[in-house]
Parts: structure tokens; sequence; C-alpha cells
């Protein structure tokens, strides 16, 4: 490091430190009472392993018994999660101060024992994606590339460790899947069985959300809050609609509000705006755009079809 | 680890291993005969080594003789692809079981006889963001940062994969790009030279696309299908719309159906929602949207503005 | 590798170094001349442990002291930053040949100085995303998880870059926040304190946009340009627009064009299309779509509400 730098880095470090010294939010500094964000994704990778046993795991060895690697997996997964479960309940009244310790493991070993339910959702998300895209070549296919099917394993893992009132890493888990995939599920929402997200990206799904069995949405649907004005004073209160089986929402579309109800067998239509509840088996679309043509700058013609907007990719 | 967890982690792992024993797709524990994505990762990186030679190199140590490093980054290539192709032929028909051998392997020189036509498209795009985007100082910056000219060129080696009938990797790499970009283009589909993607996230260019030379698409644009019942039945179908020569179409349009042609020169406006086949030379724009004006919550006025929504950014 | 591949790998090698002799944009090997796109990603990396002490610190051992590692720190992105600056710099007339050397120190130095008035900034991001969202727990969980908080923060530690007139680094910054958030916010644009980005994929913020104090925007809105037909010749020309203080705009809105002033107190409802000015204080919303709902293949109604379309997520 030549002259200028060495000249200034004493001065800048001691503004940097000064500006430490502000006690605002960002300048926390107790490196101790965080969970680790590096931690928690490695936890999640070691948990796709475990929930997908032929697809993630390590290929470089020969592999005698999947009961050696999976316990090994399943040890190391409880000991690290066990770890960030506890700093993360500092943040919480949920766990006494004496019973900390007791209080992880408890939670720990919980999360664990959800994970055949896990899977069993899984396999029928699994179908779902098979049975909804013709372009799905193999099942394998699916579990290796598809973002849907990424972003659904985390948001099912993490929604238990949200049941289980872990602060914080179920958050981190979601974010991580919504920067890898562009989808974006509250760990709080309640999704049914057999649910298959097209593409996904721009999907956003809120904390209050239900969703019904059998349930298909695809890219740039918006399953969100009508009216921030209450910020913080909202907090925990029904802002996000509820789904019922048997729903297809095509891209684009919004449905908004705490108290829309979307009921049993509906179908949305591409870039739809609902904003109250839609009766049992009914197709809503919106009635489609004028189109303007032109040539040369001339008008040559306008164009209204009124048909509905059902589609796919 | 304490008692609770120690108590516990035999019951957790039984219940796994059970969980295992179902024969459901997600229990699929045959670990040898599937491609390996982190495999299928670092084998992209080293191709875009290849393809683009100055930007992606290895800086840390000095190179006397750029034949040493590409002759070794094409044999580590041509190794490890072969392994996974052959991996993955083993999903289809394409290969006779005890040719499997030479045919993966001819698969994988064939395709790296592909990468001097790759890469004159390849060149020809990086012109067509440099021409195309006055935010962009130089073609260096567009390699080095647009997640347009990424996701091409994923895409562009993928496709390469998919008409040698490679099943699996081809789709691992374009949701490799999909992931970091959110463009989400399938090794199907077919796209012309001085091809141009502009900020990119939501894209959606489905498997039978058919796109022409010079052609520009903005954020949020999706060539899609019409309808969905068919799931698997539509397999290999032409589901996907064919875009002409010197096509504009601006963000959030889609374009939806097998039958529908968008033909020569041709622009789309944005938000365009279009169904049906569109004549040669036509500038297509939707009729504006009503606004309404609210001061004090009092209707202060209304304005419809019927001009084309022709934009960048 | 057995005999197909061996007979070719001669071949292959020859094809591809022909094809760098030919002198195109692509095929620049002169890998000393550029600054490297790894680097810069470590660079921000480390910055982000500067600008939030207690929450990307390393956890694997003890810190006794926060001053040893924050200047450890400090002086790594100094080194590191000088030196991808100076490889920068080669790309501009910005710094004479001869004062290429201490010209970049110059700029490393100016930079690290700008970091307490960025954290002063980011801290009050940081509560505006807190204030705006009910389904914030904390403050930390937006640090550890919010991708609106990231793309802010890398946005304005380039912006800083951009303002030295550092080429090509602020814009690798940029993309790579792109990348992981589908939030694409240009390095030149100008953003006032108390800026809130909620969920943010599919946002477009444009090189001219300027924004002022106290703004929310929401995900899939584009502050863009309004043509495209001048391309190079439009560079640093005013194209995008300006909002004023304690603007919101809602989700899917598009406002282009640099003559577009967005007045103090504004808000845009959801998918509103603005491409003129809009006078202090008013609530612009979309007249509502024509919904038409559908039963056994039947129409059974129309409904058209004349609301505004103010919602959140």
């Amino acid at each position: 490091m030549a002259d200028i730098i060495e000249e200034n880095v004493g001065g800048i470090l001691a503004e940097i430190l000064d500006d430490y010294e502000k006690d605002r939010a960002i300048d926390k500094a107790d490196i101790y009472s965080q969970p680790d964000k590096a931690e928690v994704i490695t936890i999640l990778e070691n948990l796709f392993s475990i929930v997908y046993p032929g697809f993630y795991r390590d290929k470089t060895y020969k592999i005698y018994d999947v009961r050696h690697t999976v316990s090994m997996l399943i040890e190391d997964v409880l000991f690290h999660l066990n770890k960030q479960i506890r700093l993360a309940m500092l943040y919480t009244e949920g766990c006494g101060e004496d019973e900390l310790d007791s209080c992880a493991q408890e939670k720990s070993v919980q999360f664990m024992r959800t994970i055949p339910k896990v899977r069993e959702y899984l396999d029928a998300d699994l179908q779902a994606a098979y049975d909804g895209d013709p372009a799905a070549k193999s099942k394998d296919e699916i579990v290796f590339s598809y973002p849907g099917i990424y972003a659904i394993t985390v948001f099912r893992l993490a929604h238990e460790l949200f049941l289980l009132d872990v602060p914080l890493i179920p958050r981190m888990m979601t974010e991580y899947a919504h920067n890898k995939t562009g989808i974006d599920i509250h760990p709080g929402a309640t999704i049914g069985k057999y649910f298959f997200i097209d593409h996904g990206t721009g999907i956003v799904i809120g904390e209050t959300t239900e969703i019904g069995d059998n349930v298909k949405l695809y890219q740039g649907v918006t399953l969100g809050a009508l009216s921030t004005r209450g910020g913080q004073d909202l907090r925990s209160k029904k802002r996000h609609p509820t789904i019922g089986d048997n729903v297809t929402i095509y891209s684009g579309a919004s449905i908004l509000g705490g108290d829309t109800v979307i009921e049993e067998g509906v179908t949305i239509g591409g870039n739809a705006f609902i904003t109250s509840s839609i009766r049992r088996g009914t197709k809503v679309s919106v009635r489609s755009q004028e189109l303007i043509f032109k040539n040369d700058d001339e008008t040559i013609g306008r164009q209204e079809i009124d048909e509905p907007w059902f589609y796919v990719i």
C-alpha cells in the first residue's frame, strides 16, 4: 500500500469506529447473541440432502450404507440447528431464561420429527408439478431444476420452524429461497397439498395467506394485503386472502385483503385484480384490453377481444 | 449435544429411514445413476471461461500462454461433461445400452464443436446490447454485469445440448441462469442472432418458442402457451409463439399460443396481451388506462391518454 | 478419457483457438487490464461487515477487540479496492496516465470516507422498513433477510463509487444485488433518506432517476425512460423520472420519462402507467378492470369497481 492510502487508513478507521458509537440499530455489535446466516444456509442444504436422499448427496465417494450418511447428516443438522435456535430464542419471550437450553433442544427435536410429514407433502407437490407442466420430461428434472419445487421445499421446512415459534430463522430460510428463485413465500403462510408453482418469478405470498389443496399459481401472482396505513399496528392480524381447494391463478393476478375468500374450484385469469370474495366454481377473467394497431404511424384498427385470459407457459 | 437431543436422535433417524422405504419419487436413492448439479454448474463456469477468454479467467497467477490454459479447460470440460451426459442418457432411449459410452462421447465432442458458432452468435448479442442501451458504457461492462447477456450465453450453450437430445442437463443449466437473473428461457426455444434482453427480471420464454434475428425483449415479457388443460398430453406440441425478425416487445407484454405469429418488424407496446397473430410492420399498443386523480379524497379529474405504450428503461 | 474424445480434443482446441483470432469484442484476452468480478464481490462482502458490524462478522472465533477486526477489514478493502479501481480507471480518461496510481488511491480513500454518511442513510432505511412492514418482527430480521435492505445497501455503496467516476465496478456491484434480489437499481440513480422497498422482485430504477426522502416502492415498479430510438446517443441525458418526498408507488406501476415529475406527497396506485407529471398531494389510481364471471361457461355477471388500487403485501 502506497502513500495516500497509508496516510489515510488511520483516519478512516477512527471515523468508522466513532460512527459505531452512535447506538443506532445499525451499530449493534453484539456478535454472540444472533443467529448466523451462513450457518442457517448450511443447515438448509443439509436438510435438502435429508429430504431428497438421492438427489443432493455427495457423489465423490462410494456410500456403502445410506444409514450412515443420513445419521451423520441428522446429527449435524440437530447440532447446528439447536445452536441457531438457541440464539434466535433470545429475540422473544418464547423460552424462559432458565430453560433456554432445554427449550431450544425441544424445538430442534420437534422440528426434525416433522420431516416425514414434510416429505409426504413434497412428494405430492412433485406429482403436481409433473402433472401440470407439459415441458417436464421427468420428476427427476423437476427436483433438479424447477425453482417452484425448490421454493416450496424451503417454505415447508421453514413453516414448521415458524409453527414452533422460532423467530428470525424461518424468514432467513425463505428469503434465501426468494433470492434464488424470485418466489417470495412468507414462512407464516398455510399451504395445502399438491401445490404447484410454474416459473414463479415475482410471486409474493403474504404472512397470513391460507391456501387449500391442489392450488396452482403462475409467475407474478400476488396474494397480498389491502392497506398499509397501520404499519406495525397490523402485526399478526389476518391481512392476506384465503384460497380454497382446486383453485388456479394465472400469471400476474393480484388477490388482496384478509377478508377475500376465493372459494373451491375458482379460476382467476391472468392480470386480474381481485379485492373481494369469489363464489365456488366461478371463472373470473379480465375483459380484454382495447388494442390499437398502427402502421407507418397511422391507426389501422382497434380490436377488443372479450374472452377469458386463461393461459399457461 | 445435551440430553433431549441425545435421547431423540435415534428415534428421528429411524423415522426418516422408514420414510425412505415408501418407494415414492421422492425416495429415490439411486445415487450413481443421476447427473450432479454441482458438477453441471462447474462445467458451465468453465464454459464461460472458454467462451469469454479474457473475462472469466483466473487472475491470481500469470498465464504465459493462453493455449495451455484453454487446452486444460477444454479437457476438463470434456471429461466431466462426458461423465454427466452418460448419466443423463440413462433417462432416455437415446443411446443403445451397449453404445452408451461411445454415444455419450460422441455427444460431448459434437457439443464442443459448436462453440465457435455459439461465440459468433454471442458476439452479435453483445453488439445488440451495446447498441440498444444508452446506459451501457462499454461492451466489457455488458459482459461483466448484464444479466441479459449471462442468461443468453447459458441458453445458447444449453440449447446445443438440447439439440443433441441430452436430457436433464440443458434445463439444469438454464434454471441456474433463471436463479441468477430472473430470466427463464427454456433450452428448447429457438433464438436468432443479435438478440437483446434489457433488465430481464420476470421474462419467460417457453419451450417451443421461435424467435428471429434482431429481437429485443424488456423485463416481464412472457412468450407462453394458451391452455393447460392437456398437461403431459401436450408434450412436444408447438404451444408457444413465433416471433419474426426485427421485433421489439416492451415490458410486461404477454404473447401466447402456438399459432400466434408476430411478423417481421412488429412493435408490441408495454403490458399488451396478445393471443392472435400480428401482421408485419404493425405497431400494437394498449389503449391507455383511465386514471383517476384524487386530492383529499375528492376526485379532481380523470384522464385517458390514447397513445402507444412504447418505452424503455 | 476414451477414444472418441481423445481423437477429437486436438481438433476442438484448434478450432477454438482459431476462433479467438477474430479480433471481436468477445475475443478480448487482455487479462491484466480488467477488474475482476470475484474480487469485487469479496470487497462488497467485506464492506457489508464494515457497514453492519454485528451482523456479518465471522463468528467462528472469539473477537476480543472490534477495533482489530475492523482495522483488518478496512486495510483489506482498501488494498483490493484500490487495485480494482486502478484497473477500472484504464477504461476512461478520468486519471492521467502518469497519475494512475495516486488517482486510484485518492478515489479509494475518498470512497472509504463516505462510509459514515452511507451508514447514516442505511440506519434510516432500516427504520423505514421496520415502520412500513407489519410482517417485520425486529430490525435484526430486516438486516438478516430483507432483499430490499440488501439491494439498497449495495446501491448506496456503489453510488458513492459512481460519484467518484469509477467505471465498471459500481454496475458490477448493483448487478450482483440484482442477481440476488431481483431489484435492479442503476448506481447512477439519486435516492434520498428513509427509502423502503417491499418484496422488490422486478423493480427497475434507471440511471438518471431522482428520488426524494421517505419514498416507498413495492415489487414490480419501473422508474424508466420513454423512448429507445436514440440508443447510445441518449447516453447521460436525463431519461428517467423525478420522484418527490413522501411518495408511495404500489406494485406493478410504471413511471416513465425524464420530464415526468411526481411531486411531494403523491400516491400512485398499483399497475398505473404514468408518463406525465403529477401535482403534489394527488392520489392517482387506475379505474378498475371490468371483470367477467362465468360459471359452467355461461357468463353470470360483470363487475366494475371504481376504487383506488392502493394496497400492500
